[in-house]
């Protein structure tokens, strides 16, 4: 009898240089272990000031000097060539986050896509990709009509299912992006990914 | 011509399960690569409640669980029995901590020594160790005499050594227990360790 197993659960901040990090990763790693992954775009901007009553990181005294420095550190570890950088005046990721949830309800399959072309498009490009007509330049390279997209981007659908999936994200305890869930064992952290490697290795421990 | 290279320095806070974590691997993981370990304990309240302005992390919403889950899951998969539990009350580690400056001024050599022995009472043993008295009953097995360390834990010179070197962790920008420094490079969290051993490894990237 084969078994499927459940997909990993990627959560992720579009503004979030570590969640783009981890995007970068995720899907090899799951495949090496015979996993999907099923993508969720969240908004730390809810769940850490909102709910948990924290700074941005980098408005944090000293850790906000570490972050700097060590997302640095691992772009260069990586070969990785930012056009952007973590210090840069952070978008607000709504619309990015509402397209993506669009594109998951309307052209389902894609929405993994859609991730990766925003993030490169905001971290490596160094687009800004604030503005709802912003986002929606990004349609055509995966065959979707920029008007069509820019529509629902700004549609009161989107903006509805974005709030549910974040609420839906916090009810899970989702907090920091990325985050991992991997049958019901949360990883936090770009720098997990080596021990949710090694969890679905060992099956646990 | 033979280099001596530099020492790591270690900040830990004796409160922080992760600062435990790493105090059973540092040393070893320093030895691999030529070098010793320079300890020095830090506190926590000082440099993430006071100066970061930041709530204690099992009071922080979300992200409290979390560290309840990941603790658990370190101890399980490094085969540590812990008596204490990070949700149990925290010690105030101040006496701890006066003790430590106070075996490294006056038993020059044996700080890592008891270190390693008062981080081990705490969490593995689950003995109390917030007051002086209590803290000074680790001095016998190490050559101190308990009466005379006792006096060295209330001294002003220690209180003293204590906000000296507490001041001189935050001007290096170290707010996080633990925290490595190898030259300059500053590595946070138990799970950097394998961070930290490959830029040793590679001399840096």
């Amino acid at each position: 009898m084969k078994t499927t197993l459940e997909p990993i659960d990627f959560y992720f901040d579009f503004l979030s240089m570590y969640g783009y990090f981890a995007s970068l990763r995720i899907e090899a790693l799951a495949q090496r272990h015979g996993r999907k992954v099923r993508w969720h775009s969240m908004l730390l901007g809810v769940s850490v000031m909102k709910t948990m009553g924290l700074k941005p990181l980098l408005e944090t005294p000293l850790k906000g000097d570490y972050v700097i420095h060590d997302t640095a550190r691992y772009a260069r570890r990586h070969g990785l060539k930012l056009k952007r950088q973590v210090t840069d005046p952070m978008m607000d990721p709504r619309a990015a986050s509402r397209a993506f949830y669009w594109v998951r309800k309307h052209r389902a399959g894609q929405e993994a896509e859609f991730a990766r072309a925003a993030f490169d498009s905001y971290w490596r490009q160094g687009a800004d990709l604030s503005s709802a007509e912003q986002v929606a330049t990004l349609g055509p390279a995966m065959g979707i009509d920029a008007a069509v997209f820019l529509e629902g981007i700004e549609s009161d659908e989107a903006r509805s299912d974005l709030r549910d999936a974040v609420a839906k994200s916090l009810e899970k305890g989702v907090f920091g992006s990325p985050t991992f869930i991997v049958d019901t064992e949360h990883f936090w952290g770009s720098d997990r990914l080596e021990l949710l490697d090694e969890w679905l290795t060992a099956g646990g421990w």
